[in-house]
């Protein structure tokens, strides 16, 4: 039950956001930028910047945001798609690069205490060839999930349980991204980010 | 030193706006308004949410943060500016609202773990005045600031540790608010964020 009056049926931040579209906005746009371009030297892919998202999501134990963005990773890894939940069971053992793990463990610093991101963390993901962007985007993805699980657990808002549900907003978030949802379309938006 | 080449001698997030604007306008556009405007029912001031700013980011023990948004809070607070520094030592023992007190307790719920924000404590501060746009606002201003702090801190950026150049911020941010820096115009925005 959520903490204060939100619409009827709508789950997770789509809920805030139509009740304060106007941070709302702003809160998209981010997400829209954040994950879906990157700093002009960034290597990362839009499916790894989902899965950074996911990984991030599940160390803050938020259900919604860690199974909507890693179904979101899972659309667009595409025939891939199985390392998503391999990554975030156990990234050391996952078949992913060995840059993309010493990014995980840059974003995993972040989400627990952004002052113990090293020197020597910094250059274990530079020897993997990690560039400025992406060490930049890494930070600003952990830091900002950091972000949208708080508020999403901090109003208790509603978490549906149905993995359906999720598969269908992975594929909206990878196709169309995030928009705000439109005043009054609420029902039919009822799935998606 | 910062983890990735910045502007030189740019403090903070002014630093890693600059490095990124495209992230940073949606980053700054938010703490505009966030900070300097309510959901509708809210009966949060401008000086009560930069304090609530501050509080979160000594929480999360971010310098940079806590200091230019405890003297944004002064600043605002003008005649009252004394209890700014008395909430952040101890929120129980200052001369501010038992209202604010209560909202200052669920923020630092959601900065420790934002799943602990019990209906025990909403009614609490529903008890004192709170309304739905307050207990909203307290939420989405503690979770943005664990964004924040973690962009700051995760990638090593300068913190000033001249009390008056926090003052200059403070003044800047009470006034002119939160603008992206113009290209450019990098060392005459060093002391504002």
């Amino acid at each position: 039950m959520p903490h204060i009056t939100l619409p009827d049926g709508i789950p997770g931040i789509r809920s805030l956001v139509m009740y304060r579209p106007d941070t709302g906005q702003h809160l998209y746009e981010l997400a829209q930028t954040l994950l879906r371009a990157g700093s002009p030297d960034s290597t990362l892919t839009n499916a790894e910047r989902e899965l950074i998202a996911a990984f991030v999501s599940k160390q803050n134990r938020t259900d919604f945001c860690m199974n909507s963005h890693a179904a979101a990773s899972r659309y667009l890894y595409a025939d891939q798609r199985a390392l998503v939940d391999q990554t975030l069971l156990n990234p050391d053992s996952a078949p992913i690069s060995a840059k993309l793990k010493a990014l995980l463990t840059i974003a995993d610093h972040v989400q627990a205490d952004a002052r113990t991101v090293s020197d020597d963390l910094v250059t274990a993901a530079r020897a993997e060839g990690a560039t400025d962007g992406d060490i930049h985007d890494t930070v600003l993805i952990a830091a900002s999930f950091c972000m949208y699980n708080r508020y999403v657990d901090g109003l208790a808002t509603l978490t549906p349980t149905d993995p359906a549900a999720y598969e269908a907003m992975g594929e909206r978030m990878g196709t169309v991204g995030y928009q705000l949802p439109k005043a009054g379309n609420a029902a039919s938006s009822s799935t998606s980010l």
